[in-house]
């Protein structure tokens, strides 16, 4: 195939789906993740990091989003053993917790972030790596582990800025869900599944499609509801969505619980245990919320962040307990300048099997993840990122034999912390030195030629004020150069810092 | 091959050669990391993160490391692309820089900092997954740009806590030793390869066989290089490593290279000068030295922290001008209690080949790479590292019941930026709940039973005073209780705080 000699060039691609990170996008995701990282910490969390390879066999199947089902990891095959990236930073998890079970302390509390990766099909916005940034409670059975984790998300959010009001945590439960299911009872599973076994998968596809489909509440409204969970219903682009087959009271009793949340946390309280009627497992659902919202609610933490919402469903199939997420709920522009709530940028809740798994023994835990890059592009709709970068000062070079000297300013300015460069490209064209300090963002530039350095000065360029007056003033008053002062090389440093501190 | 029912269990194991970091481990080379990136900003240099994933034809075989040519890297295919993971930070500079060369600054610096991924036979402290942390400029053909960069490593290396004194940056170029290699001419060629085309194969090899042997001088000293440069050498085992085959005046040659650090720059100069004799490339490399310690010296880098050394031959293969090194001169004990020195700990130079790859230009590149784990187990070898975290103030659970009490008390801890957690586990067995801050290592528990809640006050125990009267003390004195002491509620925080203040 080789061309002899001729060899063919590499393409220089990122592969498809991924993406680089230039400057500002890593410093401000950097912050941001610094933020939630301290917020964690004083919350008791302790940093873990696996690496992102696990065995195929540690990490399993148990991606989360039951919308997806084909998504994949990416795995290859190694001295017999298979393995793979990590997915999500919950399954390291429940490997690391069943792995080191007699070293950790129970409860074991850790926080990570980092990369995960996805083998799925890229589209717009989405990535095959992107970051998670979770915190997870293995051990502790009582609601009051999930209590911390939404205070705890609360706090985390109004760290980074976004203002309270601006965002609301709500928490429904899995076992409330269950509870509902088993009062809808016998006539909830179709009658030609006489066998008990069939009726077992029965009963899990119609849960699961009942789930799918109260996901979709937001978008089809109550009625739409109805008629995906009976017949079915024409969805906008007039295709035909099958229904669930319900029957219409049963139908009506699922609305309920997902429309039951009232305006305080105890009213809604009270419409779940009529919901769940006298279901067992559902009225421990309804409990648990109780004590949930009374913890929270001890703690300052009221109906104005953190509610009890039935209609969280996202991602209910894989978590046994309390589910919760955070919702930001101003408003932004969408792709076709309509308004739309910003939505959900983290969520989480109990999951008490996935250590089961390794050991065979159940382990209580509950933890949260939230979704980095979501999260920093609501900060960037609420203006809250450095959206520039400042560039380095830089010192250009007018006499390639004074390098030395040049060096010597760039030492005196990074000295006092100020940042700062030579012109390192090929000196020859001064333009293309002030062009480079131009992209760079840089705020100041330091000019010293033959003459200059004659008598001991600089000439130090505000490039911002520069910038703003080849914008708007006449090239006669460019001309007369109120943006660049000489002034003796002993107050270089000073005048920058004045012209940096003027710019904020 | 799965038994019905009764799956197997998967196994709960990091795969080979990967390793988990806990706590303090994380958290310690994040803030190494940190200070390092500090360095590099101030210096000008601007963050870049590419995805973990290239395809292997963007990454092509660079790897730097001459004597483990068999190391490979993670690769599987994608529909129809063969992808893999990143082995260095460099080889996706070098994409970037060819496949945004259009959009970014020239010079072009960045640095980067991450995991990278090694297919080789995992060994003692030897993983598949490391950090690496680059700083790299490329589009600089001066080499005050290499200057640049060994100034910064040296501030680098102090700013995380290596005392000047304790450090030394060795610079060589490889252009030096193509001079040397020029010079030792016509007989350096075995006489049986008289095609001109099996004489450059010759050259390459014999050069590399120098290379390789000029790199173990430290271990086998001046005789021991004579002999491998000539005939051979039995090894300490008695083993026998056949010698490159050059004539002994060549060997001496060789030698006089290798042995020309004098005690002062100039002096090296000097002597490097007589080594290339007249040849062109050899004498363009010792200009660039003495450039580079000129430039060096007038910015108060002298020979106390960075000097010309021609011993310094590592990776020298890859790189195509100026090469640096860094090496901590204190001693530490090796694995059988002898002294020796910490030695390398970062590495790099000028490599002007490595975008030619993808756009067919030569693109001037000169960086450096920190080994991420040596520098952390330096700092640890110099007591720079904090070694144990400070666990979270923990408030035990006394009575089940008042859960929303002592969530409170956490709430007023946390908002004195002090971390706390309420005890999660089940607080049945109280002792569990003092072994669980034992192992957190908690300064202080706070305890508040029926009695103290009636009384409005809390018990703030003393761990870390605690802990030292258990091991020192007679049980005695431990009754009489120094370590605890019985605050009103509204007290807790500021005796805490107290506590924690005379711990330090």
């Amino acid at each position: 195939m080789a061309k002899g000699k001729g060899q063919k060039r590499p393409k220089a691609e990122t592969p498809k789906g991924f993406r680089d990170y230039f400057g500002t996008e890593v410093s401000a995701r950097k912050a941001m993740l610094d933020k939630i990282a301290a917020v964690y910490h004083r919350y008791g969390f302790d940093a873990l990091e696996t690496s992102a390879v696990e065995t195929v066999e540690a990490l399993g199947k148990f991606l989360p989003d039951v919308d997806r089902p084909n998504e994949g990891v990416f795995a290859w095959e190694e001295d017999g053993d298979w393995l793979a990236l990590r997915y999500d930073l919950t399954a390291p998890l429940a490997r690391v917790a069943a792995q080191y079970r007699n070293d950790l302390p129970t409860p074991y509390r850790r926080y990570a972030m980092g990369p995960v990766w996805r083998n799925e099909k890229p589209g717009p916005g989405r990535f095959r790596q992107f970051y998670q940034c979770d915190a997870d409670t293995v051990g502790a059975a009582s609601v009051a582990a999930d209590a911390e984790i939404c205070a705890m998300l609360a706090d985390a959010l109004e760290e980074v800025g976004i203002p309270r009001g601006d965002y609301v945590i709500r928490v429904n439960n899995r076992k409330v869900l269950n509870g509902l299911l088993e009062k809808l009872g016998g006539d909830f599973r179709p009658a030609t599944s006489e066998d008990a076994e069939l009726a077992k998968v029965w009963d899990r596809g119609i849960e699961d499609a009942i789930l799918r489909t109260a996901d979709k509440f937001d978008k089809v409204g109550e009625q739409g509801v109805i008629e995906l969970l009976t017949a079915g219903r024409k969805d906008a682009s007039g295709a035909f969505i099958d229904g669930v087959g319900l029957s219409i009271s049963n139908a009506n009793s699922v609305l309920s619980f997902l429309t039951s949340r009232a305006d305080t946390n105890s009213q809604t309280i009270v419409n779940l245990r009529n919901v769940v009627g006298d279901s067992k497992v559902g009225l421990e659902g309804v409990t648990e919320l109780e004590e949930i919202a009374a913890l929270l609610e001890a703690q300052g933490y009221g109906p104005d962040r953190i509610i009890i919402d039935p209609s969280v469903v996202r991602g209910l199939g894989y978590y046994t307990g309390p589910v919760y997420e955070a919702e930001l709920t101003f408003e932004i522009k969408d792709e076709k300048g309509r308004p739309r709530q910003f939505g959900s940028v983290a969520g989480g809740g109990r999951y008490d099997d996935l250590v089961k798994r390794f050991t065979g023994q159940t382990v209580p835990a509950t933890g949260v993840s939230i979704g980095v890059d979501r999260l920093l592009a609501a900060l960037a709709a609420k203006g809250r990122l450095e959206d520039k970068a400042q560039g380095p000062v830089v010192v250009t070079v007018m006499d390639r034999n004074r390098m030395a000297d040049y060096m010597g300013m760039v030492r005196d300015l990074r000295a006092a912390r100020i940042r700062a460069e030579m012109y390192l490209g090929n000196p020859k064209n001064f333009g293309n030195q002030l062009k480079y300090a131009d992209k760079r963002g840089s705020p100041v530039a330091i000019i010293q030629g033959e003459d200059e350095a004659a008598r001991g000065v600089v000439q130090v360029k505000d490039l911002i004020l520069g910038a703003k007056l080849a914008q708007d003033a006449s090239l006669e008053e460019w001309k007369s150069q109120p943006a660049q002062v000489e002034v003796p090389l002993a107050e270089m440093v000073a005048t920058v810092r004045e012209i940096m501190g003027r710019h904020g």
